[in-house]
C-alpha cells in the first residue's frame, strides 16, 4: 500500500519531564497488518497521563520499546482489516500508536458506541477508557452510596472530572482538588462539585480538615506522593482509596504514604487498572450516554490539532497551572468532528 | 471492700521504648464496680504490641490517661458483680487494666470459652483475641485460598504464629519473617512454615525474590515502617494486604509505603482491627480447639511470673533478639495454672 506515514519515536527512557529530548517525529513506513489485524487511519489521539508509566519501565503492560512508534489509544477509521468483524470505514477506538496510521490488534479494539448526534471525540471524553474507569471506579470499586464524601485529585482531568460528577449522580458530597483557581472555578461552577481545593495555593490538609470533620468516606487517587498522603490522612471510619493513577508520582519515586490511619481507620486502599474492566464498558457507556442526555454529566475535550503539536500538548498534563480541562486529544485529521 | 491493689500507673507518654520511664508500679485502691460493671482479680495479664500506640496517642480508642492505671487485656475470676450474667468464680477475659484488681464492662467481657483440659493461659495464647485476629485475617480479611503463598511478619508473635498455622492449615505455602535465629528455627521446625527469613540477619528483598518469583499473594503485616515496603513491593496480581498492626512502625513516623506496586498489581491493603469482629470469636474458638485437638495447631506462652515484672517483659516485643516466642502473658497469680 502506498502513501505515507508519520509518528513519534520513543528514542530514550524520560527522567522528569524532558518529553521533548525522548520523543522524535519521524516519517515511518506504512504499517502492514497481520493476520486478524486491522490498519487504522487515526483521527484523535488520546493524551493520558498512564504514557508517561509506559515510557520509563514496564508497568501494567512492557515498557514501549525504544526506537520504536509511542504507544497510545487512538480513536480512527479502518483502512484495511484482516478481521471479518471490522471493514473500511468502520469507526474503531483501540490501543495504536501515537502515529496518522497504526495497526490495532483486534482484541483489544472496539467499534464506537453510539453517539447519539455527539461529536466524534465523546467518544473518548465521555466514553471509553475515561468514562469507564471512572464509571468502574466510583461504582464498583468504591462503590460510592448517597450521603458519602468523595474526594478526587487530578480532579480538573478527564477521569477525575467524570468521577466527581457520576458520585454526585449516586448523591455524595463531592470535593475536587486541582492545581489552578480556573480548575476550581470549573469543577464548581461547571461541573457542580460541591468544593474545590487549589492544592498550589492553598493548604490541602487545613481545608480537608474544615471541609471533611469526619473524614473522607472516598478518595479516588489520581496523583500519589505527598499530596495524596496529605489526603489519605484524613481518611474516614471504613473509608476507600481507589488507587487509579499517579501523576505526580514520577517525580519522588519512594515510600509516600503513612498507612497509619489506614489501619486505625480499618480503610481499604485497593489499585485498580480499568483493562480488568472491560467488560463493564457497554453499561457504562449507556449510563453515561443517559445522564448527559437528562443534563446530569458534562465533557470536555481538549483539543490540540496537529500530529507535531503532540508532544507540547502531553507536557500540559504534568504543569498544575497549565489551561487544560477535562480530557485531552490531539486531532489528527483536521477534518474530524 | 477490703484488701489491698497495686498496679501500673501512665505518669507520661513514651517516646521510644522508654517504658520504665513513664510506667511506675504504684498501690491504687481497690476499685469499685459500678451498674453492669465486674470486680475482677487478674489471674493473666495479656501484653500485645498494641498497648504501645495506647500509651502514645489516640487510636481506635482514647488514648490511655495520664496518672491513671495502664489499660490492658486480663484473664480474671469475678470477685464481685453487678450483672447478673457474671457471678462470684467466674473465669472471665476483658478489658481492663495492668493491675492486680480492676473492674470490667461487661459489653467487652467473655466468659472463658471451654478450654478442654488445657492450660488456663490458652485463653490468651490459642483462643481470644490472638487467635480470633488470626483467624479472621487469614479467612475474612485475606480469604485465603489453598495454593497461595502468605508471607507474615512478626511471625514468632502471638498472632502471627497463629497466622502461618492456620494459613497452612487452608493450604497455604508460608513464609515467616522473624528477628532472630531462634524465632526462625521454631516458626518452621515446630510450627510447620515453609520458609523464615531473619530480617536483622538477612536481605528480606532478596530473599523473598528467591522464594516468591511469582509474588506474595498474602501479607499480612505486623510490623509496618521499611520492612513492611520491602515485602509489600513483592506483592503479587490481585495480592492482598491484611494490615493489622505496626510493630516497628513508632520508631519511625511517616510515610513508609511506596502505593506503585500496589497500583500496578491490582492489589489492596485493607486494615483491619478485631474489636469490629468480635461476633466472629465463637466460630474462631471452636475452629482453634478442632484443630488444637487434631495436633494441627501449636500455641505457646512465654509466661513471666509478677505484676512487678510487667515492665520489663514488656520490652520484649519490641527487642528483636529478645527471647520470646507466641503470647506473652503476665501471671498475677502464682497460683494460676
Amino acid at each position: 500500500m502506498g502513501g505515507e506515514n508519520r509518528g513519534w519515536v520513543l528514542v530514550a527512557r524520560p527522567t522528569g519531564d524532558n518529553f521533548d529530548e525522548v520523543l522524535k517525529l519521524r516519517d515511518l513506513p506504512m504499517p502492514e497488518p497481520g493476520p486478524g489485524q486491522i490498519l487504522v487511519r487515526s483521527l484523535y489521539l488520546s493524551l493520558d497521563p498512564a504514557n508517561r508509566g509506559w515510557m520509563m519501565m514496564p508497568t501494567y503492560i512492557p515498557a514501549v520499546p525504544l526506537d520504536g512508534p509511542m504507544w497510545g489509544f487512538v480513536l480512527g477509521r479502518v483502512e484495511r482489516s484482516n478481521d471479518p468483524a471490522y471493514g473500511p470505514g468502520d469507526l474503531v477506538s483501540g490501543f495504536g500508536s501515537w502515529s496518522e496510521y497504526c495497526v490495532l490488534n483486534s482484541d483489544m479494539t472496539n467499534k464506537l458506541p453510539d453517539l447519539g448526534g455527539l461529536p466524534l471525540h465523546a467518544a473518548q471524553s465521555l466514553f471509553g477508557l475515561s468514562g469507564g474507569t471512572a464509571y468502574v471506579g466510583v461504582l464498583d470499586i468504591a462503590k460510592a452510596k448517597a450521603g458519602e464524601t468523595l474526594v478526587v485529585s487530578g480532579a480538573a482531568g478527564s477521569v477525575g472530572s467524570l468521577v466527581g460528577q457520576i458520585a454526585k449522580i449516586q448523591g455524595c458530597r463531592v470535593i475536587g482538588i486541582a492545581g489552578s483557581p480556573e480548575k476550581c472555578a470549573w469543577l464548581t461552577d461547571e461541573l457542580g462539585f460541591d468544593h474545590a481545593i487549589d492544592y498550589q495555593r492553598e493548604d490541602v490538609g487545613q481545608r480537608l480538615t474544615e471541609l471533611c470533620p469526619n473524614g473522607i468516606d472516598i478518595y479516588f487517587e489520581n496523583v500519589g506522593g505527598s499530596l495524596g498522603n496529605t489526603i489519605i490522612s484524613h481518611i474516614a471510619l471504613r473509608g476507600r482509596v481507589v488507587l487509579c493513577g499517579f501523576m505526580a508520582k514520577f517525580k519522588a519515586q519512594g515510600p509516600d504514604v503513612d498507612l497509619g490511619p489506614v489501619l486505625l481507620n480499618r480503610a481499604t486502599i485497593q489499585g485498580f487498572i480499568m483493562v480488568d474492566h472491560l467488560h463493564r464498558l457497554p453499561e457504562a457507556n449507556a449510563d453515561l450516554a443517559r445522564w448527559f442526555a437528562e443534563g446530569r454529566i458534562k465533557h470536555h475535550a481538549d483539543i490540540v490539532d496537529g500530529i507535531e503539536n503532540t508532544v507540547a500538548a502531553f507536557h500540559k498534563l504534568f504543569t498544575p497551572g497549565a489551561p487544560h480541562m477535562g480530557k485531552l486529544l490531539v486531532r489528527m485529521d483536521p477534518s474530524a468532528n
